[in-house]
């Protein structure tokens, strides 16, 4: 008999299904036995009779996570053992045969028990099939869809950006390094030079995929490896246009998670984000002001937001534009790399911005240097050697239209949509300083 | 005035348009200039005559490359003049106003000119601006979107590889090795491990991503660096279901490919490949005898297809069954990954299979072992140490349904689709033991 998936077991009430899944939980009450069968789509209460004598002489025998295919007849429940509100929760099967699929040796605790963060990573081949990191990545996987789905329909080309390179973007202190064939290659930081020189292909960019900081410090913000999902697009007026787009690709995002993620945001009591038809979009040194203002610190002479003023001002959006994202804009140039744009009417400052969501950054982005010249001037004055980025330079040096774009953390804008506390619960194999896969010092 | 984007022009004859792009090529002719503007949607004719004076002196200061922001009359050519078959065939502009974006630097030669692989490297910021390489990665960016959308109706679930791994799942020799914070770490060859993991979580899960092999040379089909397009799916009959599944996606891809894409495959001069209803599938011993009787070589001892095999067989295949593509199933045990699945049936072969096209092959898979006491078995056999993999074993510790997969390289696909002679003209950016973007001699 065709496989039922047990989302759809309660359309065959009176008939009877075949379900393959794993044995989620067993209560053995010697007559009988009730087994949780799961599988990718939910969870379903069975019952062993006695008068299935193979039947339940298999389910005498089978534990947590033994697979299993099971034929059973579909049953409403009584109406006093209907459970509201809960998938399947009006229906039962009475199991008819039990085949044991695989066998599973003896589980260290139940499925979706409280442990700790190195008990979870250690054993996340087991505990990744419970349902909270389950929701979690079925979120993630819809983020990353979303994402992809909206920048096409606004005509944007994906491509693939290489890892293994030659020369390091964004600086060196971060990079891992390693040997190749007798050189030395650097893991990408993040993909910006290819998609900037792609701008001058399909002017329209973007891409997905893994990048590297070799960060030294284990916290609940850091990865040494994450996704980035970048975008750049030609043909701007300024950072203005990167702004706009973002938030149209959030509210896409958010629309598509309202969408397919309703059970997931209720199970991980999670808010879908707040965001209004006018986000808020202000100057580093009018936030500066407010913050001095609303929560009396004085910042004023800072070239960035530490992440007590991240907090502070999410906290002003939130209750002046019941929003939960801000845009600050026009950080000092001089803290920016050298492919920011400077405002040429406010000299000094980058035409570029951080988005911050419910207390912390999720995206830098804003508007870059088009200009051969001007870029090989800002590379000077950033103390780097031009002749270094002379490959990235003929994207330049041959014609480029302004342009501009950002970055976003895939696994951080999952673990902050989710309020989850530790960046490594949105992260399917995190790695850092003490861990790749099992701890590095055993 | 808004942008009308270049392949948009023809439904404006007889009104004003702004275009902005790139001069593809200028020649001036003294009393007036034509210039071939380029934008992502395409290239159009335009005509600066002697009565505007100022947008004159501006086209004959402009140079290829160069970035100019045009507003045009859009006029029907006269008939003449048509040109069948041509975007923008039947219209020319008529230029009213130039405006100069960005400039340009002296091109090294006209776009699109036939150039040798590494001039064409060396200048990839510039060259792959040229008709043909956007086509080529148009059609790959097309390639992944049907690969995706096509395993998302069918159930299967993203997820995100790590590539930073700590133990190598295919074996040391091809490994890039780097320091980890005091340890080593390799870069993924294949997202192998995880995606058998995760086959406990979502039951049917792909994922896409760059791969790593430490090739030491340079041929025209390999790469140090690729993408792989990997998807695994459990509860499987064996694995026939993975090509059945494989059939199908290559029928959606390909289908995706004639509608969005029939343009590029003409410009790029490729066929549409022939996917028969029933794509031949045989055992290796029978391919042999094939190979032995239609083309009188004897490698029945053999344990692989050597190149001139593989093109046999699609020669075979093509001619009996009007198909680009076969399957060989059954390659002895002995040359497959630890993880492969014996047939029950026919001890020493495995339940998987080779995907040959057009004279290569262009996919590996099959069905995995699930059962861990057998997983334990086979890595002793292979002379593994199974400590090595423990967490990758805990999967089938606790309980993994009967399962298989398969990947394919999204360059090697494009390039076998397209018919390019060298691996790297698919490739937006190759790296090889010479090169990573510049050449590492210099």
């Amino acid at each position: 008999m065709a496989r039922t998936y047990i989302k759809d077991i309660s359309k065959s009430v009176g008939s009877e299904v075949t379900v393959k899944g794993w044995i989620d939980v067993r209560r053995d009450q010697g007559k009988m036995v009730f087994l949780d069968l799961r599988d990718v789509t939910g969870k379903v209460q069975a019952v062993v009779l006695p008068n299935h004598v193979e039947a339940l002489d298999v389910a005498q025998k089978v534990r947590p996570e033994w697979i299993v295919s099971v034929t059973a007849q579909v049953n409403k429940r009584p109406e006093r053992n209907i459970k509201e509100g809960v998938i399947n929760g009006d229906v039962e099967l009475e199991v008819l045969t039990i085949e044991v699929i695989a066998e599973a040796q003896d589980v260290p605790f139940e499925l979706g028990s409280e442990v700790n963060l190195d008990t979870h990573l250690d054993l996340l081949p087991y505990t990744l099939r419970g349902e909270k990191y389950k929701s979690i990545f079925k979120v993630q996987s819809t983020i990353l869809k979303a994402f992809r789905e909206f920048l096409i329909t606004e005509g944007f080309t994906e491509f693939q950006a290489p890892k293994l390179i030659g020369e390091d973007a964004e600086g060196g202190a971060n990079s891992f390094d390693l040997e190749y064939f007798g050189h030395t290659a650097h893991l990408a930081q993040s993909p910006q030079f290819y998609k900037q020189i792609m701008v001058g292909v399909f002017e329209r960019v973007f891409t997905t995929g893994n990048v590297y900081r070799a960060e030294k410090h284990a916290t609940s913000r850091h990865l040494n490896e994450y996704t980035s999902l970048d975008f750049e697009m030609g043909f701007i007026k300024d950072h203005t246009d990167i702004i706009e787009m973002e938030t149209s690709l959030l509210r896409y995002i958010i629309s598509a998670l309202k969408k397919e993620c309703t059970r997931e945001f209720e199970l991980l009591n999670a808010t879908f984000p707040e965001l209004p038809e006018n986000v808020p979009v202000m100057k580093l040194r009018e936030a500066q002001q407010i913050i001095k203002k609303e929560f009396g610190e004085d910042c004023s002479q800072e070239p960035d937001l530490e992440p007590q003023h991240e907090r502070w001002l999410c906290e002003y959006a939130k209750k002046n534009f019941n929003s939960d994202f801000i845009f600050i804009t026009h950080f000092p140039i001089s803290k920016r790399p050298m492919y920011t744009y400077e405002d040429e009417n406010d000299i000094g400052y980058a035409k570029g911005f951080d988005l911050l969501f419910r207390g912390v950054e999720i995206t830098t982005g804003g508007q870059r240097i088009h200009n051969y010249e001007k870029l090989v001037k800002s590379m000077e004055n950033k103390g780097l050697n031009s002749n270094q980025f002379r490959y990235y330079l003929q994207a330049f040096k041959y014609g480029m239209p302004p342009h501009g774009g950002l970055g976003l953390g895939l696994e951080r804008i999952t673990s902050k949509f989710l309020g989850l506390e530790n960046i490594k619960e949105a992260t399917m194999f995190p790695r850092d300083i003490n861990r790749i896969d099992n701890l590095l010092s055993q």
